[in-house]
């Protein structure tokens, strides 16, 4: 039994970059996940335009539309929603499908990075998630198996 | 008649607080608002404590608890969910309300600062609201008849 | 204490344009019923454009996205779900919208036209309905105390 | 990996039986499908009753209610919602049963006979689904891997 | 300004019928309370039958399916949900109320006759809730402005 | 194929026990069930902390909001909530559980004790679950195949 993941996650800043290639890492060694039919945003850009690579997409409804109404599809087709959660760069994407997740009653795991485990996160953030893991602790969760868990560090 | 609203904004940098005062202001001369009735965030730390002012209850589950599910029934006793949205300065909590409210339904309306309308915003707010209006427009905005409304600006 | 309606109604052929103009008549005169905070679709289509007189948006994407997202927060920021539904000529946007507010926990009153109270009407709009009335009782119904009836005609 | 469906349809015309038979053909080829554990409301008449064979149930509130009930139980009990809609016969039975699956947040995929693929279909129901495809498609679909897609022809 | 609300209580034994009695007699003077077009699943038995004083109904599936129907109309068209709970008898049909009203996101308030106050309540009636008051506040609580606020008894 | 379930029962009762006993055995011997992947809340008190055995935890916040969040993250993140339910000792945890998962559309079945069957059950239990079975028939029930059936007992 594996399950599949919302893969919520920035991509705009070094940091967050260096996270979300960690945690695709550790999700290909998961024995719990099954990756193939998760949800990976960055791979479902409507019609596989990527609005960073291509700017002039900026202003047009028909990619924001398609795009945003993708990832809620990648919310609620998947078993549980995934985020890789830097504290000191909060990302309002994640915080957006964070909300819609706990909302539509989804299971949602947050991972943070090992360095920044503890520093303050946003109240809401903390209270919609169901549980808290490190980084390093991502390769071998067991998805299958979820517990409520608080968040151990701070929260403002 | 007149309509309850969540106030949802940052209070985290110089700009946010800038904008959080001058919606408020606007907001008590909205003709079609009941302020009294509305749910303002900050009027309702749990207990009456402000974490940034008692940094000693960071940590406190009972504090976090209390003022997170305190937001949720903010979000869900008023008839609109507005938000005070700075595109520079993106506040991850209010991302987090902003999803939460897309997913059970309520009506949203986004409030932009004029000097930053048309600045990119990240994708799922840009779905999530219901309607974008400038913080100019906030004191006269109708919240009895809300229009379903585009974004006008970018969209990353 | 009024409440504010959803109208949700077919407009496409002499029948169903005939119990529009009988229900909005008798909702102007419904003592219980704020019309003016009412949402009446063919009044919110996306930018003023109606489609049926300007056919060249029939493939639009932002007129199809926004006008739909449209009729969703008039579902969403009223009160009551109202239907004036024609059981020879059931209307399949009606249908949906039904099954969008029975799902989201709105209240639904289905008018059916006297002269065909008691026709056939399908099983899944009998189920998402909270109470059937004939349209000649809608301009004295009071949409203040809603009361659970099935309806009393044929389901198939 | 498979999924299960609900099978949507309407039965009441020769087209639409037409195209329920053509879909039930080509799911039993999909191997994305788990048929076995799919729900299909012509097999789940409230204690086997099918009311068109059976017309003294048109007024029985026990009939009526449970096989209600029972549609409602396969919705929310199966990974994906699947219409077959024809657009000149668009059925409202699937027209709540969309509204129902959209606003609870199930995938929805939307099949349309290829002699009509383009043609109008009612905005809600385009608004409503996550994905539409020809009939045609229907037997190699992959049901795991569902992408938000907007519907190529028209809406009125 | 007022709030409508659905009474929830049981009325099976002295202690449940007494507690009703103080809080319908609380409500009656309570300002912030619109009792007229609130709801009170006594007077909405369906068709006006009550099944303790008409036991022949206790079979009739009409009678409790439209009862049933009614209730949860009750909840979902009213602005508040309100318990009268008495912790030493705790009334199931409460708990399921609760349970659906947290669910759907409506307000909760739980009011305890004040002899009971601190008696230890199941866990997911303390967890359901958004605010617990005595029995003898009730008269004067302000149904318009409500506050997070954690039973301060045992949960078991 | 296997359905992982939400074990919801009393353990408050000689009764409530015995009845959960024979339910767990029945669920072991149940092919249908993945029994290691299923919810059951005494395996997920809050850092394992039972509070019938550790009353000192009775009045701590931490625990109870914990083992609250716990068993919603139970009801969520499984496929089918399931009650083992005594009709004379009915529990008001698994109220509030059926009316939750209810709201959130979760497949809901009951299992009664065979001593009780036919013995009168609360009216918003008869309308919040799917379906009725003898706990004699929990061994073999497949739960890969859900049918809506109504209650053959009283409602009181």
């Amino acid at each position: 039994m594996k399950r599949t993941v919302y893969f919520g996650a920035g991509w705009f800043t070094p940091k967050q970059e260096l996270a979300y290639d960690k945690a695709m890492h550790a999700l290909k060694n998961n024995l719990s996940v099954d990756l193939v039919h998760s949800y990976v945003p960055l791979e479902h850009q409507y019609k596989g335009i990527r609005v960073d690579l291509n700017p002039e997409y900026l202003h047009d409804l028909e990619w924001s539309n398609g795009t945003f109404n993708g990832d809620i599809l990648g919310i609620k087709s998947t078993d549980v929603a995934l985020f890789i959660y830097v504290p000191t760069e909060e990302d309002i994407g994640c915080g957006v499908e964070l909300g819609y997740a706990k909302a539509i009653n989804k299971t949602i795991i947050v991972a943070i990075p090992d360095e920044e485990w503890g520093e303050p996160i946003n109240l809401m953030s903390f209270g919609a998630a169901d549980s808290f893991i490190k980084l390093s602790e991502l390769n071998k969760y067991d998805f299958t198996k979820p517990e409520y868990k608080f968040y151990e560090g701070e929260v403002y």
